[in-house]
């Protein structure tokens, strides 16, 4: 890469970023009212359905503690930070502990899910928001529902399972999930102990998830790490383990470019790469079958718009710490066909379903899955990623 | 409809159910060594996993029930209807009663939900396979598990809910479901108090879900017929109203023409047909939102063979029932749409997933989701209507 294109990359994630991601949602998500954020926006930014999905008010709150931290003292984005934490105290949380997943306006649940996922983006919101204001409760507040989610994982039976014990079996999601958190605690709080739960989870993903049979990290295995020759363990999500990869660069690189780390990351970029992009269309595929056999999902075709983002940051990353022009090569392609196809030109922010080749499917912008995340994050990580190299 | 044309259609709607769906599935479906139907094949017909899900076994046994009972005593059907009442009994009931919804090759229990479809399809299996053989016991357990699902619908907290207390919903599912799962005891059976609940649920779904001042059928309401105005609230599926659109039509026809039924069946069809037929590409969309925002999900406007099937049935029951010729010509369009977009020419059956445009999607023919039960009873009740007309 040389140093205009740099230049030129930077300025579309830095801009991207602080000109249209931010000034989309902010405009019409931030409820005064009755506290939180409301993402449900369709294409020009109106409000369809005034519910808020706990996911985004925790990944919304880091992201605007983790720009504070990392950008510029903006005061504004320490008082947004404030308005999602004020939110997720008065109503995220259940008597027990645990966190609901789907609330209304006012913030009476709606819905609560099995799964650890709230409190995970709750950590991360807490961790940034602690270390952006000052507020130590904030910071021991994330690493009580860090343990939380540790005793929960740990205890036999306190997680009820989606299947039965005749074929147990554990997602990737889990362990990707608890590595990117640990990391942000360790960023925000300092290494009270995440390093250690990293190299288990390291550890125990490339002795579990990742195949040299297939090329491929598995989305699905048994509990000691078996295939399951069925639709659910043959199932690939290129997208998400793209995602991994990147986890493992930033650890290998804060372990002093830890080489090891490093291998693992770039070992699943290649093999996962190879599985998502769309030779005929361009862009991450979303699902895959390793013995390459139609998938259950009849969506498995389509371009979602975190796959693409997270293969965005991954190839940029692996090319800086590699330096191998390989990836530069594949940091062009996916760039390209993305900032081709999802931003939408009349009212900004990105599209976040389009069919396989790249025309719009579903043309709103927010619903319980998508807010200001992925993107967002991959402006703010891709802008610093030029920074380095420039 | 010319003389010509129903005798086509006939031969079609036969033809295909004798000589294309039944010796597909029946050439690898049947399980001799363990038991029960594998649908999950390939485009081929090939087997891409062993696993047996619970609806797909009840639901083919009773068509198999339902051909040896209608159209001709073939010891083969009757054969595998025993074959499939075999396999439910040994290993598709848990201990309390309740079925589960995924099981492997052996029988053992995958997974388990919460809701009670499982038990609807295996109480029309039973029923079916009772007057089929003569063996009064099936007969007894259909009406037992029927009236199990309506103890765990009536007592409250035996059904556990999705959502919090806070915002409580029904779905059109289970009303449509309990209709002809007592239509078919009925039939099958004889009246013991079914036409007393059918009664009652017509009037619920009148009352609860039919909605004039949107021209269209809700799929969630609240639990006294509340539009909830979210995503959930607002979502229509055109093909799954159709459908009951076609059970209603049937009721009216069984209750000697009952003009104040089979106007509720024409005015669902009506409505629904204007949602769901896609003026652009044609067949039935799978998902809009009755405010015409842009669906949730991201598989909104994708072709299921399904929606298609229904369609199919209610069209051209509409017709015959009701004389109306513009049912004549809506039945040729969906018809022939499915009919030029739906066959593998080269392996049989027909494909499950489509594109919008009518391109194919995922290429195999079965999953937990799909098997021999939408297409061959739309081509059993097709030819029975085309005979009733000519």
């Amino acid at each position: 890469m040389d140093k205009n294109r740099l230049i030129e990359l930077q300025r579309i994630y830095r801009d991207g970023l602080l000109n249209d991601t931010l000034p989309f949602w902010l405009k019409s998500c931030v409820d005064r009212e009755h506290g939180g954020f409301t993402f449900m926006l369709n294409r020009d930014g109106s409000l369809m359905d005034t519910d808020k999905g706990v996911w985004q008010q925790g990944r919304f709150t880091w992201l605007l503690g983790t720009l504070y931290n990392k950008w510029e003292k903006r005061p504004e984005w320490l008082e947004l930070a404030h308005h999602g934490i004020e939110f997720m105290e008065k109503h995220a949380f259940d008597t027990d502990g645990r966190m609901f997943f789907h609330l209304d306006k006012e913030g009476n649940p709606i819905r609560k899910r099995r799964y650890v996922f709230s409190e995970s983006f709750a950590v991360i919101a807490y961790a940034a928001y602690s270390k952006a204001s000052g507020e130590k409760w904030a910071g021991e507040k994330a690493h009580q529902i860090w343990e939380m989610i540790m005793h929960i994982l740990h205890t036999p039976g306190m997680l009820p399972p989606k299947f039965t014990d005749h074929r147990q079996t554990k997602g990737l999601a889990l362990p990707m999930t608890l590595l990117v958190t640990a990391q942000q605690l360790r960023e925000n709080l300092g290494d009270n102990g995440y390093s250690k739960t990293i190299d288990t989870l390291i550890e125990r993903i490339n002795l579990h998830w990742m195949k040299n049979e297939f090329s491929a990290v598995l989305e699905t295995v048994g509990m000691n790490g078996e295939f399951i020759d069925h639709f659910d363990g043959r199932m690939l999500n290129p997208g998400h383990s793209i995602e991994l990869a990147w986890f493992l660069l930033r650890e290998s690189e804060y372990r002093n470019n830890d080489p090891k780390i490093q291998a693992m990351g770039l070992k699943i970029l290649d093999w996962m790469w190879e599985w998502g992009w769309d030779k005929e269309y361009g862009g991450i595929t979303y699902f895959k079958d390793v013995k390459n056999y139609p998938p259950q999902e009849y969506w498995h075709d389509m371009k979602f718009w975190w796959p693409q983002s997270e293969a965005i940051i991954a190839t940029l990353m692996a090319y800086r710490l590699s330096g191998n022009k390989k990836y530069a090569e594949w940091h062009k392609m996916i760039h390209d066909w993305t900032y081709k196809h999802f931003p939408d030109p009349e009212f900004g922010e990105w599209y976040g379903y389009l069919h396989r080749d790249g025309r719009v499917s579903v043309p709103s912008k927010g619903n319980l899955w998508k807010g200001p995340f992925h993107i967002p994050r991959m402006q703010m990580i891709c802008a610093d990623e030029c920074g380095k190299m420039l």
